[in-house]
């Protein structure tokens, strides 16, 4: 079979769109009932789709211009994983403010429920808000908190195969439930851990589940060529995006790593209409829903600049955003997407904030379901992606637009699946199932 | 309505009988497929039991003659949340080894999935095992561990209490979705814990999820008496049990609370025959399943006393467990109930080893329908017991035992709804909705 697109739906409250809550048709008043998550996840398996996607960080935005996320991301999962029987389940969970023992059990246990569909964003949490509520008085630098991670990551893989795929016996004659010789513990001391093990459950359907990385900086992208099995990341041209996905694939292949399990999947978010016109008008009106003083502070947040002296119709000054090879590391990529469409567009503030608003600083388009269609087939081929995150600007309708106009256009094309072919995350993304490191021989008795 | 009893039904692998894996008749092999546990959760619910609780510790325990846990609990009653509509879901959750960000975030969650079903059942992790997986060489003192619960439980109410519950507008004209005075920073500094707040989410549906609490030592009892709406606890004999529920509301009252929101549900564990011969009967063969190495071991963890240079079949030394009174007093009450056991019994090892197999100090009965119903009557109308968590020793059969045979008496005797009132667990408990600490008074123009 030909190379395959990759698909996720990323789902974010009412749609991506930041004012999308203020949509006429918008679902602002569902999105507290589980039952509304439950039907997007639906609509998204019935379409194919690889898996559902959630953002989050350990702490509340500050704003009351959009609503703050309801559910906490595993469980949310959980529930829909009850829901749904093929689609893989992403929650993003943060390496900084969480103990490496319980996040391991809750992915295990995700993956045990879901029948393998685990996914896990690994984030290293760059917030002060989030340090204020785990007693921190400020975040750890980038380069701290990657050592963390890495760390991390190295204490939950070890967790996950600590029980050997073959420790359970569950004999009744014998009263061997468990192999105690194939239960191991980890023994790991480091610099900011240390965690003795075994695991406190057999190890999960997916060995391992699937380890997703979304940061860009460069500390960030070392990160993601070691352990990540897909990265979702932001680029608004074609050009940029080839030029990530080649350092992504070239690094993963100084780790000693097969590139084709390093899936580089960036965001799109589609306004879709029947006529270029109708999408750009849809693209339109969303923007009149926005408020500046909302896009100001979003702004400000992930570029390290203020805008708020400047008259919303007059040019950004450029000279505003020279400095972002400058600025921490782990603010520059971003920074840097904002840089690039200031050189390129020349826009004024209202019309930057705009070009955000739709999905902070990942590709917005808006076009027919062919013109989309092609800008996916373009990337895919071109070297730029292996996939998507799919953002719609506004759920479920949105979706429901991509996925009864688009995806079948994909179909046609013979560049994504028409049913699943497995069951598990790691079978959709084409990922293989990693041996438990601690995996021992079979005794030659079992073998005879 | 007359004073109702409380059921929970208490799931636990194949069984709280610690040999029931083994039975011919074990659901051993489904323990790991989420659908026969939301199978159980199902029939509980029929029964119009009041909750499902589930046991917990971050660890691993270490011996290969019983099942793991699969699952971690709260993603597990996330799952059940999904199968079920009105039964309450308990999970235990430790403030020794969680942050309290993260653990009230996942508790919100769980009562926002439910619709308002969630309890939280607080210990203090008891366990050099789980200490070893968090960073620590050993368990904080008992007096510690509670001095931090404390704080835990008071960040954590915190948390839910700091949006208040009419902070969300989702006014798409003025572009308001939340009124930002009603979300509160909590600025807790102290001295385990500093979190600021506010927390990620709106108040979840029962304001706070409900608060349970387990342990039966000194400091145990006062925290519970001071925090808890339930309590789970361990008693032999009516009288042990009448004595804890006087000291426990007397406890509640000195504190400023209602005795009657402090519910106390001892545990019972029911062998069920349609004569008391065959129950018996029933109990003999679960005990011949049982492997004294593993039952040695256990007593061991919680009677701290070592029993295995002893034959299995003299009488148990009394002085063995003579210097109760003088061990730790996170320790005092199980071995308490083991020391008065073989005062009153005078039991063998073996004799000793199977009286605890079925249910590790909590009360095993066995009996006819009747004969079950009369004990729990009895512990309920002589001031004993609120109602009581049961744990049927082999799942699915014994629990099918206890609602098709006993909980009709209880309900012909009016001592236990035939249908459920309300939809969450506070509704069943019978239990207030806590106004948040954070209200403020509306605003006189609010209450023209």
């Amino acid at each position: 079979m030909s190379r395959q697109l990759r698909l996720n739906a990323f789902l974010h409250d009412t749609g991506h769109h930041e004012a999308s809550w203020r949509h006429p048709d918008s679902s602002v008043e569902r999105i507290g009932d589980v039952t509304w998550w439950q039907g997007l996840a639906r609509k998204a398996e019935e379409a194919k789709l690889d898996a559902v996607f959630l953002a989050d960080g350990p702490a509340w935005w500050g704003t009351g211009h959009r609503p703050a996320n309801q559910f906490e991301p595993i469980t949310l999962l959980t529930a829909l994983a009850a829901a749904t029987e093929r689609i893989g389940l992403i929650a993003t969970a943060s390496t900084t403010f969480y103990e490496p023992y319980n996040l391991a059990r809750l992915f295990a246990s995700l993956d045990q429920i879901s029948g393998g569909r685990a996914g896990w964003n690994i984030v290293t949490t760059f917030s002060e808000e989030a340090a204020h509520n785990f007693g921190l008085d400020g975040v750890p630098s980038n380069e701290e908190r990657y050592e963390r991670a890495q760390e991390f990551v190295d204490v939950v893989d070890k967790l996950w195969d600590s029980w050997e795929d073959d420790a359970v016996l569950a004999d009744r004659e014998s009263g061997v439930h468990t192999l105690e010789g194939k239960v191991h513990r980890i023994d790991h001391r480091g610099t900011y851990l240390n965690v003795r093990g075994p695991f406190s459950a057999p190890r999960p359907p997916q060995g391992r589940p699937v380890h997703i990385q979304a940061g860009s900086s460069n500390h960030g992208r070392a990160f993601a060529a070691r352990n990540a099995e897909a990265i979702f990341t932001a680029h608004q041209t074609l050009g940029d995006a080839q030029a990530f996905y080649a350092d992504i694939k070239a690094q993963a292949l100084s780790f000693g790593r097969n590139p084709r399990e390093v899936l580089v999947l960036p965001g799109i978010s589609p306004f879709i209409g029947d006529t270029p016109a109708e999408a750009e008008e849809k693209f339109r009106y969303f923007n009149e829903l926005t408020v500046p003083e909302y896009g100001l502070k979003q702004l400000e947040g992930f570029a390290g600049v203020s805008l708020r002296h400047l008259d919303l119709d007059e040019p950004v000054p450029a000279e505003l955003f020279g400095g972002a090879g400058n600025v921490l590391d782990n603010e520059r990529s971003r920074k840097q997407v904002v840089a690039n469409i200031v050189e390129r567009e020349n826009p004024t503030v209202r019309q930057l904030l705009h070009r955000l608003a739709g999905g902070r600083g990942h590709n917005v388009v808006h076009g027919t379901p062919v013109q989309v269609a092609d800008t996916i087939q373009e990337w895919f081929e071109q070297g730029a992606a292996d996939g998507f995150n799919v953002m719609p600007p506004l759920y479920p309708q949105l979706l429901d637009d991509f996925t009864s106009k688009v995806v079948p256009i994909l179909q046609d094309r013979g560049l994504f699946r028409t049913e699943y072919d497995g069951t598990t995350l790691r079978e959709h993304y084409g990922l293989p199932r990693p041996e438990s490191q601690y995996a021992t021989p079979l005794p030659a008795a079992a073998n005879a």
